[in-house]
């Protein structure tokens, strides 16, 4: 029965296709990886039933993933301006994305997307859940299975769960500034409260992991308690379902699935080292998938910067996996132009990252880009940026607003190759002259 | 001779009206920030004819500082461009803001900013020097002493000077992917071996120390062998040149004169607490002021955010002062709205590093906005925000787009005071849902 999840296979001694196909993109040891595979270090996501994908790997002896969020909320999106973000996403470089949709037309907007990413695609089935009901109050264990079951069939390939927020963790939110912020973990809470039973993504969790195992759906288990703001971070409740969390790996490794664990969120910088570790201690070394983190609270509409920051420093201390964010984080849903934003800042946290682990390879294009600078070549230059029509519109805003001073001025033996860039001139091009040495 | 700088009054006794004004914005004790700043291990750059200034304090013990560039280059601006760039730097939070005009009108965009700013104001006099003569090679010591005098008696509060780049040292340069990136730092190179003769601001240090004395002018010993790319990196040639700046902080302070130094530029991720370490070893803990630096190459367009990342982990490993980077770093000359860019992510870089290091008070404005987040006030939050205007411009922005979608739909109960973000819609608020727990 187990016998499809990529864990389950490389147990058995199997090198699966996309351990293969892994291991060549990472340039690692296939059968390094297939340990890793088999210990749970290291998850495929690989629903059975998604047809477009390319496979990748997550884990901290591979190179940093990112992961873009798109969806609609109740209040705006249709398939097309999803569509439009997923391509986005894919086309600046995040390695997954997930649909968050919590308004209408999900199933129609996942199905899309689920057709036309050779991506992993990862959900939030709670979210489909309360689509269907009239109040959150109304959500049954029936109703989780149903939803986990059609979108495991669809080809959902990982799934957000808040399985580890238990009844006993609620008062422990009480003592915060800003108690719960995870939008599946606030909703599970109350609904302990209202039912006075257990959250029913932990009371029911044998029977999601068959789900799971039948179509090889990765579990990616959501800290509904992840801090809200510094002053919550690193505290009681965030620990403590973090403890239950890794609880939870150990159970879906038994049961033959691939699991990996959500983080935090809004984390001060000298804290960060001590939140990789401790996870890596609790879960067993499960890839660890964290939201940023920001580093500081007071910086609405930069918070890609205030969370690439705690992002670069998650990722060098362990993080497997970083979850962008846009700067319309706290103000309201993202953009194309804002998925675009925090896509590349998370790709710049994700490198910088890989750089200073020494990863194979991993600067080599910092290499080949500082060449070309020395060679003056620009065109090359722009090829190998993260974001090339970002490099060439901002070196062609500096040469028309030369030219508003200065008309008719032009960069000297055609653009392609001036030997100055705009910011020292001709006769100070530190680069030039020391050249001439 | 040496009483009026405020290195040789606080190694007299004396707290200085301007140390008695840092150490209350400081919340420190004003005789540790005496002793701190008669040791060197604090510069307060404050040149006596400089009198719209309002004196700050940099030094590991203090708050993060940040400093802007503005300036023309030959190719482009004017005073009043310049004056626009300096009014949006302070606005926005530079600490200090450098003049790097290297093109027509210099004296006229000096004085212009320095009468506008109470941030002090800091130069390369190298710059001037250039544009006096025909040709680099034509620089003499006694027009270097002549412009920095004439600086002095103007007021500029700083100057980065040259002064550790030696002849010996330039052959390790052309073992380098980008050589010397630094302009002074390859003019000075060219300089040393078309004469034969050693860098002029090396050999007439003794004669610049007096001039600097007089006006109480703190040096900023530049790097002029900084790293132009992650491959050259924490070099032979990086540290050959730090030594000898060590040597010049000991005789600056000998000499009554208040000097920083300055550091790299390009640096990964997993060098950058190794050369704060060194910086302060070398150099007896005298301030260091850092270039980003990027730690990443393969980004232009976002330096602004990949020196960020390592201006954070810079200061909160020592770096005392951050120069920032703006998004037009390594394409073009910054325009007004780079710079606000490049001021707000090194705010974010510096605040960062302080609530990491859990200074008096960092924490305060988070704790604030966070408490305005749970009370759903929006005006309280953008007032507490780093930038006000970019933080309502981009809600309105998905208000604006919500109504693309449903014209005429408005947040309910007044924009002030709706209960929920357009980011999770009204029905999954997870703020509101856990205020109800």
């Amino acid at each position: 029965m187990n016998k499809v999840t990529q864990i389950a296979r490389a147990r058995n001694g199997e090198i699966t296709p996309q351990i293969a196909a892994v291991a060549k993109k990472e340039m690692v040891d296939p059968e390094k990886l297939r340990i890793a595979v088999a210990e749970g270090r290291v998850v495929i996501p690989a629903n059975v039933n998604h047809e477009a994908l390319d496979p990748i790997g997550i884990g901290r002896m591979l190179k940093t993933k990112i992961n873009a969020n798109i969806g609609n909320s109740s209040l705006s999106s249709c398939p097309q301006q999803e569509l439009d973000k997923l391509k986005t996403a894919l086309r600046y470089g995040a390695d997954t994305v997930m649909d968050l949709s919590t308004g209408a037309n999900i199933t129609n907007i996942r199905q899309t997307i689920i057709g036309n990413s050779p991506a992993p695609i990862g959900t939030v089935p709670v979210y489909e859940c309360l689509a269907r009901v009239d109040s959150a109050n109304d959500l049954t264990p029936e109703l989780i299975l149903q939803v986990i079951r059609e979108q495991a069939e669809e080809g959902v390939d990982y799934i957000t769960i808040h399985s580890g927020l238990l009844r006993e963790h609620v008062p422990m939110a009480k003592k915060r500034k800003l108690r719960i912020v995870s939008r599946g973990g606030s909703i599970i809470a109350k609904w302990t409260q209202v039912h006075q039973k257990e959250n029913p993504f932990f009371s029911h969790f044998d029977q999601i992991l068959e789900i799971c195992a039948e179509h090889d759906v990765t579990l990616s288990l959501g800290d509904g308690m992840r801090p809200g703001c510094l002053a919550d971070a690193s505290d009681e409740a965030q620990f403590a379902e973090l403890k239950v969390l890794g609880d939870l790996v150990r159970r879906a490794r038994a049961a033959g699935v691939q699991a990996m664990v959500e983080g935090p969120g809004h984390i001060p910088l000298h804290e960060i080292e001590m939140n990789m570790k401790r996870e890596q201690e609790l879960c067993d070394d499960a890839p660890f998938y964290i939201l940023g983190p920001v580093v500081i609270d007071c910086a609405p509409g930069y918070d890609h910067i205030t969370s690439a920051i705690g992002a670069a420093l998650g990722a060098y201390h362990g993080a497997a996996m970083l979850c962008y964010v846009t700067p319309k984080e706290h103000l309201g849903l993202p953009n194309a132009e804002d998925v675009r934003n925090g896509v590349i800042a998370y790709k710049i946290a994700a490198h910088a990252a890989d750089v200073g682990m020494q990863r194979p390879e991993a600067r080599k294009r910092d290499d080949l880009i500082s060449e070309a600078r020395a060679d003056f070549d620009w065109e090359k230059q722009f090829e190998l940026a993260l974001d090339p029509d970002r490099a060439r519109q901002l070196r062609q805003e500096a040469i028309d607003e030369k030219n508003m001073d200065d008309p008719g001025w032009e960069p000297p033996e055609g653009e392609g190759k001036d030997h100055y860039c705009t910011m020292c001139g001709p006769d100070f091009c530190s680069m030039r002259i020391s050249k001439e040495l």
